[in-house]
């Protein structure tokens, strides 16, 4: 399946797609510099949490492979933590952001005593591995989501396909591949089991209306945009078979941080009696956090609900509140799709021995 | 109070506010033809549904009015008739507007055979008296849903005042007077009982952020905005001590029909054990419908979902799902708060004893 690539790594350059301009316009944006990716994490020129990973990766090195050659060891070193430091104080809720600035680390770390090519070299090669690994992961997870809606016999055979819901965008505009739950998507709709995937709106900023429609229109399949507000009615109506989201964190109990409005949509698929997936890769399990309590969420400013893209649509003195995330605890999830397999309940048990965690 | 009025009889004219304009502008329509009001409510500058009935009174008259005194009988019959038809057809779920078109036939047919003078003087009479009646709801309804929170206990002596939680505008520019759920709210706070009130953004037409803010403002009440998509995470938060919402319709049994997402917030509120009010005049009972199942709900244009005060938020060519409203079952309701009392379950007995339907 072809998809877009928000991310493209030029050898001295990093290439990103500016996602703040989609669907209207398709420009991207050369980045050559740490700061610029700092800027395009922190403006949302690039998101996504397995994305962010991505482009942590190549963040962190990108001052170091365009260094001097006779650039003394110790100016590499306050190039690498300059980078590393901004980058991880740039966003504070996908996991994957941190394991890839951890795993970058390491690399410099190993490779800082050897002549500065080797050390560009092995950079580079652990970047793109990342890269790499991302998009397996992504095909991984939408083969496994694949046998999960076949195995709980939501493809009836001969029976009608399926209407899904899904929530902001997941899919190859946020990762390095075909995406998370997006990736499920698609999978089953080469198989032909999909009548219509539902796309929340996903305010404030619009992910879901603006890059998830972008993306299913572009591979052709039918999609229909809802207001995040009117997810309740369309389960009421029946019209919902599954509801499938990604993740940013996802504390070792299972409880989760997505974007805002997933603990909504959680609430009323338990409600309607409807199936709750969360897809994301085995990166975005953080390790060191128990529950949902300690994953630190991100607050943006009140302007971007005061705001449409830009414009106005509330009183300036008013106040807003906008916290980018929300944790759905993990009773109103009904399994965790990952690169590894299927995560059911007791989460607390499973996600430690499926993951090896 | 003082409180904006959204539409004042001039004697020859109407004139209404704009609300499509605002919070940016306060712009005024004035409407000289009953074929102006239809464009002014199918269009939203004029909305809510008690005031629809109230533009719909003085609506279905303005022709006969603005008529020569030597008019045939058949001419004005012909006028009202058509007045009649064009309003009735204009929107399809709000009962008061189909309760004051019936009001104003009754005065009509009553009147039609006396001289045209005494005619006009009926009719403007009748108008001016369910524009005033709605006034008068407004305060008996605040001051109904005031005693019924301090009744209930949530109002704590000594302790912390409460956040609200509301969706769409119900306020002075959805009624004649102070409102139905705002009505609530707003003699809540002249009581000193109101810490904050969070206001659902509402989307698609963005009522909330854009009417409600402005009004709550205005009267000098500390007012949140967010999302449509926060209210689990604020009920989560413990930020929310009730949910008051308004009413489109009512059937006999309970079931309510209100600005889409409302029933999304009643399962949030149930969820989380919030008290859900529905504050409404008696006129918004439909006394011919037994289930929410029968009510009308009017499906609006794509356009309003694909975009945002005119600025287009998604593909040009993706398909929209966009009903106006929404039914909430009956037993996701705590309570209706209207001008004749309270009404608890269970509600197939107590709305007919109350209402005296």
């Amino acid at each position: 399946m072809e998809v877009v690539k928000p991310i493209e790594f030029l050898g001295d350059r990093i290439r990103i797609i500016d996602q703040r301009k989609l669907p209207s316009k398709l420009e991207y944006i050369e980045i050559t510099r740490h700061e610029e990716m700092v800027e395009a994490i922190k403006t949302l020129a690039i998101r996504g949490a397995p994305l962010l990973g991505i482009a942590s990766a190549y963040g962190v090195i990108i001052d170091i492979i365009r260094a001097d050659e006779n650039t003394p060891k110790e100016n590499l070193k306050a190039l690498f933590e300059k980078a590393y430091n901004d980058i991880y104080h740039s966003r504070p809720t996908a996991y994957n952001l941190f394991w890839a600035l951890s795993e970058m680390k390491k690399v410099f770390e190993e490779n800082i005593d050897k002549d500065i090519n080797t050390l560009k070299e092995e950079l580079k090669r652990k970047a793109i591995e990342i890269h790499e690994e991302d998009r397996k992961l992504c095909e991984k997870i939408g083969e496994n989501g694949v046998k999960l809606i076949e195995d709980m016999g939501l493809v009836k055979k001969g029976g009608r396909r399926l209407n899904i819901l899904t929530h902001c965008n997941t899919g190859a505009l946020a990762t390095g591949g075909i995406g998370t739950a997006l990736a499920v998507i698609y999978k089953a709709f080469e198989k032909g089991y999909v009548n219509e995937v539902f796309v929340d709106e996903t305010r404030p900023l619009l992910q879901g209306a603006r890059l998830t429609t972008w993306e299913l229109l572009q591979a052709g399949i039918p999609t229909v945009l809802n207001t995040d507000n009117m997810a309740g009615v369309l389960m009421q109506q029946q019209k919902i078979d599954f509801v499938i989201v990604g993740a940013d964190r996802i504390a070792m109990n299972g409880d989760t941080a997505n974007k805002i409005g997933t603990y909504t949509l959680a609430i009323l698929a338990r409600y309607h009696n409807i199936p709750f997936f969360v897809a994301a890769p085995s990166t975005t399990f953080d390790p060191n956090i128990n529950t949902g309590a300690e994953i630190p969420i991100e607050y943006r400013k009140p302007e971007e609900v005061k705001s449409v893209l830009g414009c106005k649509i509330a009183p300036e003195e008013v106040k807003a509140y906008n916290p980018a995330f929300d944790i759905t605890p993990s009773k109103l999830i009904s399994a965790f799709i990952t690169e590894k397999g299927v995560i059911f309940p007791p989460f607390q048990k499973n996600i430690k021995e499926i993951l090896g965690l």
